[in-house]
């Protein structure tokens, strides 16, 4: 089959790869129908995160399965399923306690050994854990195919973020970050009853975007002039619930910054850098915790999967560029230069 | 009247100042019976935190109301109270929501302006909200006295750290640190229904008096070693809840390593030091929260009195050292040379 592969920083490359094929009766082989790239790829990309020359790419994907092993009991050839971005056993206790990120067998798509979402298919291990089933006709509704790659992880790390800061209704929302986990971060405080939330952001189409779902205010400035303009708007205070969806210095500091004594920063941006932005004295006087990480997102697709099904939240309009597989490489280098916000891949 | 005042590093005096009066017609004058010195005072002994000659300390105390303002309707003359180390106005928002800390008309005992909890009285503002009454009887009750002076720092900040760290029923805890706030997290751990509760600490004396509290497990060593042992005892994963009570780099890094993915370090102790010891890298991955800072005391007096009260929990080992009010200087000197764990004052 065909797969996107990374060679060094900026050479991305689509080639033959050996077809997966079910090796342990647990797994199972999904045709991939969507994937998409992820701003933390772009860290690979760039070279801030190494890689093996030729290791494979993309954890978001959602397809049908091929081909399910003698021990798969959940699923058959033929069903649409979709994937979160890391496969666990769903059998440790982490996974029990819906933490599958911490899964001791669990991997990220794409590490040493393993398929990536940016390619024909994937070979998924402890399937009937790690998959979710979606409804057969789904796979007739661009549109609806697109808000259902979200699941495997945007949608889910918005959520997480949201959980993180602690959203509840009535809940000021402030969201550091305008990329695709900033905007479902939005949706995702939305759908928690937030009544007021302040998007950060300084590209107008993303921002827009961040209205669209359900953003009240708009800060388009970054740095000390952000956190003042945050202050001004929440009385002086700060908002409660601070989402950090970017993981730099900067955005930390910000974050800090505009959350309220006694809030909360739901951090989903992966950490970079050698410096946290944390300032820890303001944090113990103000009483501002910092809850999040690496997003457990297989836990939640049950919970957003009915919402997306019926259309009450659309993260569909966070991919703003589609190409083939062909077009992946093209796809990375619209992203680095901020032309797309998220590129969909049809393979 | 005679008070403790701090001219510089390790120039601690027991001086003449002016008498507090009542100023503001919320005011009460609280005749000290039972002061203590805190761990926290001394950074401002050693010259790591900056204080103005002549200022005064002490933010821990419990006495007498001498005299109240005409405004005052919770105390009369004779009243036994107690001070929560921050006093509050009672009427903003923080207030209400039980972060007395907050407060933008609070301040804590000693700061410029204000008396300090180590002398022989203090003008308390905001009388109605910021103090507490004690039974009477409990005047003469040496011991319970003692214990009941554990609220205005040590005991509710151990149970802040507590309720950071998540602890709950069957909660498997760690606690960094064997100071008077440590001690009292694990009494706090305890309280809150703790199964199994991990004491890290290297002095013996401490550490019994922790297994005395409630620690089910000591590790004596420090850094890598600890980290080593704390996942030795729990299967290799860390504590759900751990309580960091000594505010340093090294302390929050081990407080780091011994946590379970997915669990909570409740931090009181003071940051100290350039560095944060938080690899929020590790964090990220291992969705590791971070929730506390100054406790809020006032509101959980409430909660707490009760049952030191009725003997259910008693802190009032942690005191070790009992001095006049002329002893407050060598007060100092064993707790900055660790012969005294908590060194109370009798003025």
């Amino acid at each position: 089959m065909r797969a996107t592969t990374i060679h060094g920083p900026f050479d991305m490359r689509v080639e033959e790869v050996p077809d997966p094929a079910v090796r342990e009766p647990t797994d199972v082989v999904v045709r991939v129908l969507r994937a998409c790239i992820c701003g933390s790829d772009l860290w690979a990309y760039r070279g801030e995160s190494q890689r093996q020359p030729g290791q494979r790419i993309g954890h978001e994907f959602l397809g049908t399965v091929v081909e399910a092993g003698a021990r798969v009991t959940g699923f058959v050839p033929g069903d649409l399923v979709v994937a979160p971005f890391v496969w666990a056993d769903g059998a440790c206790e982490y996974c029990a306690e819906g933490l599958q990120t911490s899964c001791p067998q669990g991997g990220f798509w794409g590490s040493p050994g393993s398929d990536g979402g940016q390619g024909e298919a994937v070979r998924v291990p402890f399937a009937d854990a790690t998959l979710v089933k979606l409804p057969a006709d789904a796979a007739f509704d661009d549109r609806l195919l697109t808000a259902l790659l979200a699941l495997s992880d945007v949608l889910g790390t918005g959520h997480h973020a949201a959980l993180g800061a602690g959203v509840t209704k009535g809940s000021t929302v402030a969201v550091v970050g305008d990329g695709a986990v900033g905007l479902c971060g939005v949706i995702a405080a939305k759908r928690l009853g937030a009544e007021r939330i302040i998007a950060l952001g300084r590209h107008q189409v993303r921002t827009d975007l961040a209205r669209t779902f359900g953003a009240t205010d708009v800060v388009a400035v970054r740095g000390e002039e952000a956190v003042a303009a945050v202050r001004d708007l929440t009385g002086g205070q700060g908002a409660h619930a601070v989402i950090e969806a970017v993981g730099t210095e900067q955005s930390m500091r910000t974050a800090v910054g505009i959350t309220r004594d006694g809030g909360a920063i739901g951090y989903v941006g992966v950490p970079h850098g050698s410096g946290t932005g944390l300032d820890l004295g303001v944090m113990f006087d103000r009483n501002i915790a910092l809850r999040g990480g690496v997003a457990p997102v297989r836990a939640y697709i049950p919970e957003l999967l009915p919402d997306v099904l019926d259309g009450t939240v659309d993260p569909s309009p966070v991919f703003d560029v589609t190409v083939g597989l062909d077009g992946v490489p093209d796809g990375y280098r619209a992203m680095d230069n901020r032309t797309a916000l998220k590129v969909l891949v049809k393979p």
